[in-house]
């Protein structure tokens, strides 16, 4: 038997090959994918037609041809694996549908490297703007609980122990601003993506006078990718998009840790809805913050995919292959699909999440988490350095911790006491001027410093994270649109050419 | 409404939670999973009867159930992501078949956490088994291509240049004892996977009189695993076996590699029928090997599910977590599979590479792959030594290099000169002499050390590893029998108990 | 200039690929890779000259030349990168010592390719025992510190949630069986780079006849390694010891996680001396468990670095290259190194860890982890399902949480009402009967099943563990001893030789 | 004994943790980091005078002693691990030269976070700059051998099989555009790591009203990062910078795979001098194309860094750690350098490639890749549609090589047998034509597409790549200047200062 695709073959597919190479990535041709490989047929048809490479009728022909493909769905589509792959099985279905001498004119000037290379970037710019909206939602999210708990004083920390006060809400404002670099990140990628490679053929071109711009334009594409081994050899946006994504998700995994942890019975400082929880099939007691642990498991799922398609890719030759253009990224749109999906369990993380105010208050008066500003109020008033500051109030600290108390027990007394031993004299300070050093609310409302958490600059900082959200949103709607516009344009030409 | 599985929880899970988390492990349970499920079920079953735990009644309720279960395959078990995971709707399904009342019994002295631990542990060992099978099948069919090419001579390389000659039997007996190696790894991971996990309930053992050595025998496990919280908070041997079928895929990419770069058009020294080949949609005389880039496109997709597992478990809690016992590991599964579908194809390629023998031999006379057996020649006939030959012999390639010549051009005029040039002297040498040394079947056959390419060590080596082989099989055998009279056991002690 | 090393090449080594690859890795010859080569050399001199292979005065020279080379030590070796490598240097060297004609005698039947195959299975050896005396030490202090805390009641977490009581004891038993498999893997390692490859020359053997076994046993290998070009080109046991490592870190930054958020101000239940915490240069109060941070850095290095070598690794040819055996596990070496060191800090953690027992019984008390033992003890002792009981309870503690209570709160009334909720009916409860069976100290004692928290089953289990201890560390101090005595024995037959 | 920092704590560091975790950062305190210490105190110090929180004379003492600092070099430090890290080493040498009292005023109102962050994104920016010198000097070569070779056909090649005929100065030219992006990559973390930390202090701001736009602009900072929790505990620019490397590394392997294989004996149509290689112990005609394989060398590492520094960073808490800002990333820093050190070794590798212009047209003749072009004549010229002639090109291909012979045996006559066979018709086709479609030369002579291999459509890539250089090349300028500029004016400002 003969090979289902070529006559240099004399021999059908070995059936090991067929279904351990060809079957998997056929599996995944739905409907988005149909879509994707009509309007790029139809524009290679149409140029095809207006450069009068094809004759009228034959272009006629087969743009009926695809809009009946396109109406009858992916499952019309024998997907054998003998014919390697989609685009095959395409043309098949087509010559089948308006009989393979018009079919077999399409391929004109092209080959499954430039159509390949150029669905992927179709793919890509069409991830890019999904995972950008998601990524606003949540970002809207979390600044709207920026500005909810902007006054909600807690510990902040360092090393997970107890640091200095802060509020929720200027922790969830530095989350805001982590999640505006991951979406430039992300959006940074859609341009690279933007490169029609439409007319690259296999990789050097074709000697068919086509034009490159007209069918770069009716598909939307900002340019064309030149020269054409790069464009049909290189993924790059690709693995671009996966390091975007992996990076936005190590960020999360970091902020979900910090969420985990305050949850904690011990911590016992932030709740969810129940709605928001796992249980357990034998300790009826449990309520336990699955979601939470799923972005860590992720970080680490999207990390693995990234190592693992660049080692794909790393010491292939720089040309078309299995594993440097499709096997070797295999793993990198799952990635994709699971972050759309756990964008919007963090919006409602970010909405449900509750903060027990009281609770975190008296944290902040226990903890020492003031005792920076009572070195800084030695500093400040009693002309001490801040290292012997430091010195005095870090040994007082120990004294007070020795005896068994909280901070509450950090008394002038105990003050003098350790700023004897520390650096030989003593302060007059009154006991009510160190409460007031002490006190966590007014700790965070005295640090006024741009970037600070104290109200005016938290105010600035919300202010400006949302004016970039609204502009960010405005970029991404102008490129939705162009989208949407290119596909309404090409209907029409084809509309029109077919009278 | 209400936790569907818990009445702790006063709410239902948010879809959020139930779409992203919970529905895509579910959506796994098939029939193998099923069977899994109701085997481990009937031995707890079974057990918790004998122990006098649950009635004889409702044992044999829940036994008839769980027989029905299986019979009605997985389809009948509503995998409503409400339920959590697949255990729940087990029970589900349980209770709606024998009712509540009586299923509601069987979860004692258990938790999920010790049920989803052996689960694991059941899968893996019969992916160890089934990988050791495919692997001896693919050891096999290399070691009898090994036999069949022992005396086709060939340039071995290094750095990819000519180097030595050697024979492609010779290459292919390294490949086999590279195999061995890494069979071994994946065999040493099955008595890790051999510890039943059951009686460590959520992780702290239970109160119940429970039977663990009963549970264990009856789901042929050699071992019951101790303490319970690393009973069923490690799934070390998963990622244990990913390392080990990760280490094999590295192999195969390299071997992957050297047989992909023969059959390019200027190597030209191995051919593989057109089967085992893909073509072009564009350039009809193409005749691509990817079945030799998906080796290592596998290679480095599993290097990332193997990082990727590894970097979700680094850092969580020493527990029972979403990362570090489920969602971590499910890239894991589907490399296994992929690596089962990947080792027949490497049995074909074995089976079907045919090695060009005449221009082999051509390669290695014009090479100078026998440089070092003229340097051999010079040090043990004329007495100089060893880094003295190599610096004649290396300045008389220069020189015939130099005149555009090949290895058929070094004459002992040549090496002379060059003698005269380095050490400043000459060597009375016939010309025969000469070309016996730079023989290159000549020098094959003199590499008669242990481990050389030689006909006599070849032949002990493949004895060697050709008997290897034979054991690995029947201790694979061994396991597959007891596994298979474990599971008729259990089905005849539920006969019995059912009467 | 012509190059160094080569007669075949007419140029020196350009100064761009002398300083980026050549000089970096000479940089790392220190003492003991000296006294490796000098070994190695050794033995491979005294075979030549007792095969006759070499002049005995030759061979005395080469003999005491390296016995000056080891006593100069590796500053009297020219590290010019223009050698392109150590081995070179070393050669170099000792011509310069006895005289290049006699020291050109001594690389018969070799190549540096089993020079540097064979060295790095020295290494590896070495590295393995190194490793393997350390994590007995760590293992050793691990299951005192068990012991020391078996009876410290203490909540079980799962998901980071309280679950069950379980005492510090247990759950150091469970690192130290964690523990125990990853001692097995890298003692797994051990036999296979105790294979020699010294013979294997480039890959192809030689012609002369050299007796490979007895330059194995002088250096102490266990066997030989087969054929050539395996022996050479892979370095798998560099990769498996590097897998082996990263699993251990990956078991010790779990426990170091666990660990970490006890010593948390608000877990408040484990302390460590002030030696083992780091402080801030700013924050006076400040004690930051750095040394726990420590061993989560380090298995995500480790991750890193097994990834990295393998995807070097991968794709390469099979056989000699600077990708596939030297650059490529160039990351590798230092993992074992920092391994190394960071297990005397984990001997310190074991040995420090103070638990808080007050505290640890008190929260066991108050947030619900026996309700577990609730459930259990209405299905013992009043005869409803296990699922039913989960209801009653789950129910009971929402209904004590709603009203702001800790599990003091949980009575009998409201266990009835629960009930009532959930399955229409009530018991009869004495609330002396609930409180035991509510009682922390009672639930652990209770689990006395295999595997258990239980005094009985803890017991077996250290008395197991240390047995098994007691066990590795004879084994490990045979290995030490062979490779002693074989470095003993080569001393004097080197003595004996030269008389 | 007391801590060497800290009053609150009252031991000495343990030896374990201070040689494990404090020593090895310490030891690379060279003199590149004293400058980046003194720099940023300097400007800090500067700040503080003039918004007079520390008195006149307390700055000048300061900025004198960090004068000296910065003379006596690194050496004059004590990096007594017991300090840390190497602020506190350095503080501590600052308080010998001018006294504890006044340097102890050095540290109002910062910490070692916003230090640490600060000067990591100095350090990061220098890398920055220089990756991007080195890298332009390598696309330089690439473009200058893209032109020098733009005549030279050679075979392109998919799947490593012959394709289509190319130039190799069209396949620089692609190498050059795949290094546009990768050049556009790394100039991307520039800016993301131009905020200035200083004055997020510990992560919650200070009380004292600094002024961070002075220490920003002195520092030559284009802006200031907030809120400062994001601040200090974010090295995102760091990950992003190794993943930019990462994928130029990971490009840069590809292309030496290609040129790899040129080299070997088998292809023989590209040459490197000798100086550009490296040679074997025992095997005496070799030249080993090492510099090849250390790209595909580094690529590994690279990702396998990349892996680990994202695998460490993923999952700690969102503040600082030591394994989320320091020893995490501890790897990605040699990958930097290695890298600089890689992109020399790049050009030389462009400067000295030289291909067989030769042989490689020779190969182009017989190799069938011409055959595109033939079925697009038959489509040109003979009205039929392409897969038709696709298909009668790739059966006649097919018979010829059936019979023995290479693509010179296509003939008229096997192509109309072919042609009767596939589509029942055959062709009037001159033997001159049907040659002259197969002509490499007139082939790559006809593809005028943009983006084709042509000489006006490469000329046109050129250009524009030439110009994209040079606009790059201006724009590092700036930025070069830029930072020298601020350098220079921190230095009169502190001249001016002290008068």
């Amino acid at each position: 038997m003969q090979n289902s695709v070529s006559s240099r073959l004399a021999e059908a597919t070995a059936p090991e090959v067929a279904q351990t190479i060809y079957a998997p990535p056929m599996r995944g041709f739905d409907a988005a994918a149909l879509e994707r490989m009509c309007a790029l047929n139809e524009a290679h048809a149409l140029m095809l037609a207006e450069r009068g490479l094809i004759a009228r009728d034959t272009a006629e022909a087969i743009l009926r041809g695809i809009a009946q493909l396109r109406a009858e769905g992916p499952e019309a589509i024998d997907l054998d694996p003998q014919f390697e792959d989609s685009y095959f099985a395409f043309e098949n279905r087509l010559g089948q549908v308006i009989g393979r001498p018009a079919a077999g004119w399409l391929h004109i000037g092209r080959s499954r490297n430039d159509i390949g290379s150029t669905i992927d970037r179709m793919t890509t710019r069409e991830w890019c703007l999904h995972l950008l909206a998601q990524l606003n939602v949540a970002r809207q999210a979390c600044l709207e609980a920026a500005g909810r708990h902007a006054d909600t004083v807690m510990p902040g920390y360092t090393h997970l122990q107890p640091a200095q006060p802060i509020t929720f809400g200027y922790y969830l404002a530095n989350v805001a601003r982590g999640m505006e670099r991951e979406y430039d990140r992300v959006a940074a990628v859609y341009p690279r993506a933007d490169d029609c490679a439409l007319g690259s053929a296999a990789f050097a071109g074709t000697s068919f006078p086509i034009d490159r711009d007209m069918t770069a334009s009716l598909l939307g594409f900002g340019n064309i990718a030149t020269p054409g081994l790069d464009a049909v050899a290189s993924r790059d946006f690709v693995t671009e998009l996966l390091w975007a994504v992996t990076s936005c998700q190590v960020l999360l995994s970091r902020v979900a840790q910090d969420l985990y942890t305050f949850t904690t019975w011990e911590f016992g400082t932030l709740r969810f809805p129940d709605g928001v929880a796992g249980t357990s099939s034998i300790m009826p007691q449990k309520k336990n913050m699955l979601p939470l642990e799923f972005f860590r498991a992720e970080a680490g799922r999207s990390i693995g995919a990234l190592a693992g398609a660049l080692s794909a890719v790393k010491g292939s030759n720089y040309s078309i292959g299995l594993d440097s253009v499709r096997e070797g990224l295999s793993d990198a749109w799952p990635v994709f699909q699971r972050f759309a999906d756990a964008l919007p369990l963090l919006r409602l993380v970010f909405e449900t999440a509750e903060p027990d105010t009281d609770m975190l208050l008296a944290r902040c008066s226990a903890n020492f988490s003031t005792a920076t500003d009572v070195a800084d109020g030695l500093v400040r008033e009693h002309g001490i350095s801040f290292r012997e500051a430091h010195h005095v109030v870090g040994r007082a600290v120990q004294m007070v911790i020795a005896r068994g108390a909280d901070a509450s027990g950090l008394d002038v007394a105990t003050l003098n006491a350790a700023a004897e031993a520390e650096i030989g004299r003593s302060f007059e300070i009154a006991e009510d001027t160190l409460r007031g050093w002490a006190d966590p609310a007014s700790a965070v409302a005295s640090r006024v410093v741009t970037g600070g958490p104290a109200p005016a600059p938290m105010r600035d900082m919300l202010d400006g994270m949302t004016a970039k959200l609204a502009a960010d949103a405005a970029a991404l709607d102008t490129r939705q649109t162009h989208l949407r516009d290119s596909a309404h344009q090409l209907s029409e030409r084809i509309s029109a050419f077919l009278g």
